[in-house]
């Protein structure tokens, strides 16, 4: 197990922190000042102050770092880049900055890795300069996704059409004014073998038929100006060019997309907890009651160690399953990956309501990232397979493997 | 101990779970349509629907619940009110219905049981009509109000008038429509004992000099059409008979007002409780995954028992303070009054964060009560005092009467 | 609820109080010098002591409380008695002292409510005066005994005898050198209706076939001179006159026996963290390191407040469970009694840990009561149902009540 | 960071492995049946069983591992030592079979590291060998052992002796027939600089003076047959050719111990969990009850899962401090070895606590090692620094580099 950066990656490190410090930290006033805000999202607007950092990051090489392949990324592996999303976790709105935000990440991977040539000409290229974005349909109200099997909507073969039904809700990035592709993940064979049901499809937002009904807020926030949106796909139709990797390939490109997209979200709420620490630091040592700063005050230093201590297990846990996926496989880290999902979002959702409770009323405002980080780690505990499907799948192994070992003794 | 309910609360309880259950639980969702929503509060409204139901309700008698006062209010101890107190909290519009909600409750007990003659009748009288709403200015974005000594804004009495200058903030009730009045808290005679250097004066809202500066959002929500707001008391005059009780008696009249507002506040947190164990249960029977509803997967029935077993405790435990409150007063229930404003949000936030992950992302969506009851519960963790002040309350008596026994032995 | 004692009570809770402080806190130490000590159960004694101690309680009428009939007990109501089974909880020898301690309580309340004239000749008069001593035989290891309806043992009808054979452990109290009978819990008719196929013996110890193969430690312990077999009988022949009121009415039995002992238990595992949390208030008061007393050091006073806010809550819902014994029953009171077998001894174990850390090395040892309440009331998560079968019970019933509100509206 | 293991490593991880899984695991029964058991310590004796298992390990190289000297022991770094120490904490009696347990480890990289040939002479080359065990006096009960500056007993320059007094406690290892010399730390100078006045001192077991009082049991154990002595030192007399490394180098000498120390015990705790967590596995899975395994039950996955999560997370972060010890050092690891002795422990309490639970009565005894094991991890809690004591360091390094980074920015 070597968790350790090598030179190219450690420079990565020390180049993004800075750009954080000097442009990113100072701009966050400013960005949300420029967000017109509310649940109306056909009025929202991509801040200006974004674009000139986007411009800012692209000129200093600090672009597509996600992407494994040297060519149109940074070409780091899983654990190299782990630590720049770490960092990139401190603000919420970093990684627009480097190009690097979910769900454009995922989609170009996905069409990276099973894009036909026609397919990455028409998106990823524009993708990966930043000049569109992108939405991703999975989830759907009705049914359970933390069972994928359940999903409803269709995407069925029509002569040389495919023809898509159904609803889709938390479809995030779909509220944003640069948003022009989605990709849909329907059902298209329900006979077919459980893992071969279902087709991914690139759909351009103007397709007839497309109507997004509302965004939904999550924990307070709307991701302004990303969102997550709530869709009817009614007879909406698409070429068959538009299949990704060929019909009934769905659930194989979903579970690849998934496992380094868990990494990234784990090691932002990392980085969310980290940022949450050293601003509940910063308070308790300046915040005076009883006549003492607040560190100095009943239990606020085990409060102080308890946080440091969960966060660098949960990181060091989170870096395994990143240098799992380098060295063995997605498939052989599968209970490395779920075990993330589950610590490092719980984790941060602990340090962040301490640190919150450590500002007082000021913790429960805007004023401070707090609330809004807190937000989105909550959401984490839900997005991609909740907790509770995460535990299953970790048990499952363990009692296989202590059976296995059993067996053999 | 005898938590039990008289004939006359049991029939209370029987109406108001009535009027709740035929009212209040079908308007939820015309209320929240009709809200304008929103960060900008110049542009609140009240919802119309919220005047009918004040009006039925007032009609069926269901109205200033909470005095004890039998003249203008219902007449109930405090245990007694106790128990419509978390009804009224399994929806967060349903205290104002009653005339019940804060801040206005506290602000006219405190004109009920201090106020002149020519304050009641100015104020007093308009509020317990529920024709105008209240707030009331304590809290300090620059001190620990956790030690309320903090306190730097002042009420200097000049000639015949009292001169106010200072900013306040999460002054809660100050964005409603028809707030008309706020009552200010402030330091009058910086040399005086510790506990006489504060004074309570009320204030109309067009008094010159008040300036509302904007309306923070808590966890996400701005409490629209109350508001908290962050004021700035510039030279504000007002005539010395505005001055509550007398000068430099605030901290007499605050904490006689914060006994039964924190028994109000636990009794609130433990019916959203409630409504998220309900909510929970409703949606782990109905909701299938892997072929199963979710109450029959792993861990759900173990959330289920210990929500239960979590409310049940902190109910009772919130009616002993009450009937402390009741039977010894205020003061000899100090202990108790500080366990249950620490156990109650703690218990409260536990089982709603348990309801929003049974209800998977519809849980962070505003489509359940969910989130917003859990931003009201979390905030019951910072005002009125913090957790960590309440605990430090609670080991000082319990290290003041261990050492007495031991004196005893 | 009226959980307020009546002048009976609160005047029995005064003279238990003062027999503890006076004859037993200082017997402590002498008692458990008195006990030979170790595995060897055969040559456990009877600490003079303890006899000397039973007389002075006996002469004090303070004597087989537990018994809600006047004639042979105190004719107190389970929730009057509650308040006295937690003051025997702070000192693990109380409870004998005042002839009320498991499982001769259980056994006694059987063979008075269900025991022919001649069983209770014979067995309930010694009982009663605390003359001989009785053991339990239920649980089983071949089988999970949170399952009753697993039980193998057999007690078969053969003639005019009843024969019993099968391997039985943790059957307490069968090592103390005054027990002469035992209880037996087996299968008779393994065809019969589910609740209908067990039966109840009483057996002399002394009956040919009946092996005491060892006692068993519990987190060790042996509680001596109790103690905890493990036995096995051996076609163990007694009369068809010491079937307890019908072959197959063991359930029946079973079930009227559980309330009141697990109210018991749990009561005693409150008065055990009231214990603790007594001596932790005296340790940290007295300990000095860096200068200060422990209580003025990081987060000790949150620990302190937590133990009292955890052990009031419990204590109200062990009241509550009790007093819906008494007014509403056994079977209505289910859910509650589940409730506070997992609420009470898990609340007793934390406040434990708290105490014993407080205490440092010393907290390791035996020198102060800490580790064995601790083994105590871990065990308490055990019998009479582990945790887990009981948060089952309780989500059992919330999910019924749930349905049925739901049903109704 | 590089956390893997050597080929030379990885070895012996399989040799040490297989040796448990040959020789000890299976001698488990036999060497606590050849215990005389009980409090008695003069009747103490070594199994014969443990010496065969010693001169077996000897001869398979298994010997001396935690020595980073390669001369005399195998020259593993910490973290090639630290699986092996896991892998050791499996079983209690596994240590010693390796001649790799406390006290003796510390004892002997003491005297490697400081001894003066004579001392090394007469000492070291025995305790390599196995051959005599020896005992460690730091701990008093008289003062808080958390803040090491208030150690009373004192160790006097007197002509060319050190005269030796005071009162120690758990003195490990003292009560071993075998054990013939201890290391005695003391006070020789109180107006020495706070980290100078204290020496080490090496008394033969028979000096005059020396009187063992007791053996204190730990969590109802006595660790038969190495205890945990307390003991008086009356007058005791040796010459100064006994101090270790010079008068007032004591503090220096444990700063040094302490280090590697506190690693294996965590390690071993890892182990321990482990082990625990193995049980656990086997146990719900052939547990029936309510008509399936357990770990088809309720909330048993999640309990699973958890236990496999917080193991995970323990040893990379004591693989982490292991890993900063062999490349910055002690001093620069120190904020991380005060979070592992904090969090492995604690870690291991609960999962040992859960492994009993799931073993329901059986869990108690010691019919498994999981109160053992649990007596251990909860030992470790308090030794070597509380966990408060840790908490404060790891708050300390905490705020002060929060407090940097602040002041740089």
């Amino acid at each position: 197990m070597d968790f350790g950066h090598s030179p190219r990656a450690q420079e990565y490190i020390e180049r993004v922190s800075a750009f954080m410090r000097d442009h990113i930290t100072p701009a966050e006033e400013a960005y949300h000042a420029q967000l017109t805000g509310g649940a109306d999202w056909r009025q929202w607007r991509q801040p200006a102050i974004m674009e000139d950092l986007k411009a800012k990051a692209r000129a200093a090489g600090l672009w597509n770092l996600f992407l494994p392949d040297p060519h149109h990324g940074a070409g780091l592996k899983v654990v190299e880049y782990a630590a720049l999303a770490e960092l990139m976790g401190h603000s919420l709105m970093a990684a627009e900055v480097f190009n690097c935000n979910a769900p454009d990440t995922g989609n170009m991977e996905v069409l990276h890795m099973y894009g036909t040539a026609a397919q990455q000409d028409r998106w990823l290229t524009q993708l990966l300069e930043g000049k569109i974005r992108s939405a991703f349909c999975m989830t759907e109200p009705a049914v359970a996704s933390s069972d994928a099997t359940n999903m409803q909507a269709t995407a069925v073969p029509e002569g040389d059409d495919i023809v898509i039904n159904g609803r889709k809700w938390f479809s995030s990035g779909i509220g944003h004014p640069n948003c022009q592709v989605l990709i849909f993940m329907g059902l298209t064979d329900p006979d077919a073998d459980r893992h071969a049901r279902h087709s991914m499809i690139l759909v351009p937002l103007n397709t007839p038929g497309v109507k997004i009904q509302r965004m939904l807020p999550a924990f307070g926030t709307y991701d302004e100006p990303f969102g997550h949106g709530e869709v009817v796909f009614d007879n909406v139709r698409v070429p068959k060019e538009n299949v990704i990797a060929g019909l009934g390939r769905g659930f194989e490109i979903a579970q690849g997309r998934l496992g380094p997209g868990r990494i990234h979200h784990c090691m932002r709420t990392i980085g969310a907890a980290e940022r949450a620490l050293s601003l509940m630091c910063a308070r308790g040592d300046s915040r005076v009651a009883f006549g003492k700063p607040l560190t100095q005050l009943g239990g606020n230093v085990d409060i102080i160690a308890d946080a440091r201590m969960a966060i660098e297990q949960a990181r060091l846990l989170t870096l395994k399953a990143a240098w799992m996926m380098d060295t063995v496989g997605v498939k052989a880290a599968m209970s490395e990956i779920s075990q993330i999902k589950v610590v490092a979002p719980n984790m941060a959702q602990k340090v962040l309501d301490a640190a919150i409770q450590m500002h007082g009323a000021l913790g429960a405002t805007l004023d401070t990232p707090l609330t809004a980080l807190a937000g989105y780690v909550r959401t984490v505990r839900i997005v991609d397979g909740p907790d509770e499907v995460h535990r299953r799948v970790v048990a499952r192994f363990e009692l296989g493997r202590q059976k296995a070992a059993r067996d053999l003794a």
